[in-house]
């Protein structure tokens, strides 16, 4: 490997030429550069380059999640920039740790402005990138791990009780819109162009509803039913959505028209907005969360998830598979 | 989705027909079945399931390490079986959460070997896979993210001394020699091929060296002289590697013969086998270890690592991109 004889120097680093690719770049000169992109917090006691980072943490336990983005299936280069593709990534895991692989002639350019992205929606949430791992791969691949500390009692999605309300805190829909707009090849309404682009997830809001009181939560990344489902599943109990509750924005009432579509698909199926839903005690919802239906004992065939009382034919979520 | 109307039941969820693929899988019979394999140590006070996972850690640091992996870069479905390639992915990363992405008509099958072996590769050093991601990708990718608790002041890449030995511990070059045969469309010596299929990690030579006072300490991934080459860099040392310091194991020299190659070149370029490599005051290097070099001050070009003292001309490890 060459920079066992040429090194590569601190001011070398940022070097590369304008279309340089990730084989011109080498590992070595890669992983160099998006260092520079990432200043580590005062909780970070060994960061990159080493086997393993070392974090202080204040508590006993540990917070661990993982992810996994592939081109083509969670993104297109086309439809957003490599710095709106870095915000993404981050707010889906307010991470510290990630890894990215990627074709050998991908433009180094389009990493650094990943990591200039991703860099940026992190420090929105105080956290810092402690490590990561670049391979080369025929799809663009990027793997997110984020790490946490617990400050109190995790709410999880089992908590639920018959009887609770159920609520949503974050733009839910708008993420979906655009996503629908993209891909017609249209770049308009803007504003849900953007919201897919970069979401801006309610970063607050998961500390509210735990000290309110909050009995189970999660954050709507497989689409808002879908993940209903999944609170509904882990609790078991059924939940009933109310059409009632959504105000459809007017930008997806446009999106709804032009496509032919029933613009409250986007707010029931869409997940790509990170919104936090959770179930709450009645009276117990907090400020900024909107109730949007109701808890009740599962029925003879289990868990379910219905909308104004009755199952709900159109999509609910993202098939994975 | 399917399952929110059609739960997948506790008794459903090993019941795929022997050729199902991910998709007729779909992502939550995926993680059912996944969930069932990894069993959970009692550290783990959430494990799979929810948003993200909970553990109780013993000190107030935690090391937290990530990694990629690509079909097709760093393993063949033709070379190895799924099992073995879940043995390697853990022996390389001795894991708590991974996360799996899989062309569509990947068989469940081969994900569910896969996790059998990655199962019982990390049940050597108890940890427990806590969680993870899986996602549809044209090229299978697995990541995976590894956490632990230091015991003791971490041994990094960047405490050699001048004056300090450099020294080696677990087979060395074995799965570089068996990729070789592979890549020849060979399938022995077997010892070689199975030593690149499921490598064996020395797991409590890290331990052992630490408590012996190593100054510096890697695993050798990218090859034996590239990795001393990170520690060379970290430590600003030079380092001196002896070949008359290895044996060459007898297959080596047969795949040597058979290949028309020095068979040494496996062992000063291969990675794959995972042996640790550490730096020691002179005199200090603990059972189990052998020396297989020096360190010196770096000299007037910079850090750099040489084989008999001069640079070496064959290849030095793994090139990334």
């Amino acid at each position: 490997m060459h920079w066992l004889r040429r090194p590569i120097w601190w001011d070398e680093r940022m070097a590369f030429p304008p279309d340089a690719t990730l084989t011109d770049a080498g590992e070595f000169g890669l992983i160099s550069a998006l260092t520079e992109v990432f200043t580590q917090g005062e909780q970070v006691l060994i960061g990159p380059g080493d086997d393993a980072a070392v974090l202080r943490v204040k508590t006993g336990h540990v917070v661990v999640s993982t992810d996994l983005m592939v081109e083509g299936r969670h993104f297109r280069r086309e439809w957003a920039s490599a710095e709106d593709v870095g915000h993404r990534a981050a707010a889906q895991n307010l991470s510290d740790v990630n890894a990215m692989g990627g074709p050998a002639d991908l433009p180094v350019q389009w990493a650094l402005d990943f990591a200039r992205g991703f860099a940026d929606e992190r420090a929105l949430v105080g956290a810092s990138v402690v490590g990561g791992d670049v391979t080369r791969s025929d799809q663009l691949v990027i793997a997110v791990t984020v790490l946490g500390a617990c400050t109190q009692a995790p709410v999880v999605r089992s908590g639920a009780e018959p009887g609770d309300v159920l609520a949503i805190c974050g733009r839910q829909g708008w993420a979906a819109g655009g996503l629908a707009v993209l891909g017609r090849g249209f770049r308009s309404p803007r504003v849900l162009v953007e919201a897919y682009r970069r979401p801006e997830p309610p970063y607050d809001a998961g500390r509210v509803a735990a000290e309110a009181g909050a009995t189970a939560m999660i954050d709507v990344s497989d689409g808002l039913l879908a993940d209903a489902g999944h609170v509904a599943q882990g609790s078991g109990v059924s939940i009933d959505v109310h059409r009632s509750a959504f105000e459809v924005p007017e930008p997806l009432q446009a999106v709804g028209a032009a496509l032919g579509a029933d613009p409250l698909q986007f707010i029931l199926g869409g997940g790509d907005d990170h919104a936090l839903l959770a179930t709450f005690p009645e009276g117990s919802v907090p400020e900024g969360w909107s109730v949007i239906g109701s808890v009740a004992e599962a029925g003879p065939d289990g868990p379910a998830v219905t909308v104004d009382g009755a199952p709900y034919e159109g999509p609910t979520g993202w098939v994975h598979f």
